[in-house]
């Protein structure tokens, strides 16, 4: 009995779901959630999951209990469970991956973690979009909960320093609702006003819209935490309402 | 007939097809292509798709006609056939995505384009090496075919400046083997020797191997078209030989 737990494989998988339905996981995400015996996260996303997954055992935590959630698996797995861990979009962007690794060190050293990459709202965003994203480009979150202000406005002067196209996380909240405002500031500083910009709201859930704008439309547009929002490189433009940063190819 | 072909739905898929496995496909771009007529692609990534789509016509035109592919993609789609346009890893980052808008316009207008995200090498990569990208983080590649040599060095600086954590794509090929020395030599200006760096080599596919580093190491590393760098921003640690870019909880 002690010899068998000795072997047993402690797995955690730490698992992108993508914008939110099945349709947007992978098969290997699929396959991880299906191989385990419980899968742990926000609530909102394990509601997302009942309808494929609902015959697993399924645990969470209250929101911003996220440290909390992550011990949750370790102590499942401990006990001989698999586990999964979801995040939504790819748990190694703004997700859940780093907080379980620096976790891991304070269990046994034999419970392996794999992450499985999901889509992200930049990768899914750009695509309702057109293609904003189509060359080198920054991500930047504008959630200044773990982040200090500066930082990001430093951030921000950066990528436009480097005429970066971006894309914009977490743009406002309601404790943040001059956030996106502020920003659009920051880059105003040295972008033209009618920059291409835009932005989608509830992507890969019911609700999804887009708009494509300039980046002085940006500045005022009324946007919330589900809404992720793209500024153009110098060379974007908008093409039959869509947003393109051209490759390259001359065109 | 005529009347047939007027309201015909003339589509095209552009798909990204992750980084190379079925596995890593979402359900929503396998729907896609069993819902085309025709997938056109470079052939080693079709070459990919032969054991579960080998029953679907396929077409391909040899290596640096990404144009004239783009181009046959519309030609086939105007004879009412749906298409899907395959790229590796996402369509919208550095894929065919941008191309496919540029080459619509000299098309006709009633051909839709839906662009269906993959998992870029970003993403993929990460997930193998840890959770390097857990913040705010930069794409760029080191490809000068259609970009300047300068652009990307003043980008590699913005993303230094901005402390980002950085993925780089396409470090190196035959003609340009010492780029990755050359990019690091920049990064290095501003950043300590010893910085948490990692490469991954053949993301998803056969003979997938990943390397822990530092930058100075990453400097003289074996790399080639098929390696994604990643590169740590100033939290950036190592736990248990992986690379990890904390959210910020502090812990």
């Amino acid at each position: 009995m002690f010899f068998r737990k000795d072997v047993m494989n402690k797995k955690i998988y730490i698992v992108g779901m993508g914008p939110g339905s099945e349709e947007a996981m992978t098969r290997e995400a699929l396959k991880a959630l299906e191989e385990s015996d419980i899968i742990i996260g926000y609530t909102v996303y394990l509601d997302l999951l009942k309808a494929g997954f609902g015959h697993k055992e399924m645990k969470s935590t209250p929101m911003k209990q996220e440290v909390e959630r992550c011990r949750m698996c370790f102590d499942e797995a401990e006990q001989g469970k698999t586990v999964s861990m979801v995040s939504s979009g790819d748990a190694g962007i703004y997700g859940m991956a780093s907080i379980m690794y620096e976790i891991s060190l304070e269990y046994d050293s034999d419970i392996e973690l794999q992450v499985i990459p999901g889509i992200t709202a930049a990768s899914s965003g750009a695509a309702i979009l057109g293609a904003p994203l189509n060359h080198d480009f920054c991500i930047i979150s504008l959630s200044d909960l773990l982040t200090p202000w500066e930082k990001i406005e430093k951030r921000l002067k950066s990528a436009a320093e480097g005429d970066f196209a971006i894309a914009i996380y977490n743009p406002s909240s309601k404790k943040r609702a001059d956030y996106l405002m502020k920003a659009c500031d920051i880059l105003l500083e040295t972008m033209e006003e009618d920059r291409p910009c835009g932005y989608v709201k509830n992507i890969g859930r019911e609700g999804t819209e887009y708009r494509i704008c300039t980046l002085a439309e940006l500045r005022d547009a009324q946007v919330d935490m589900f809404t992720t929002c793209f500024i153009g490189n110098s060379q974007t433009k908008i093409i039959d309402n869509k947003l393109v940063t051209p490759r390259g190819y001359g065109l």
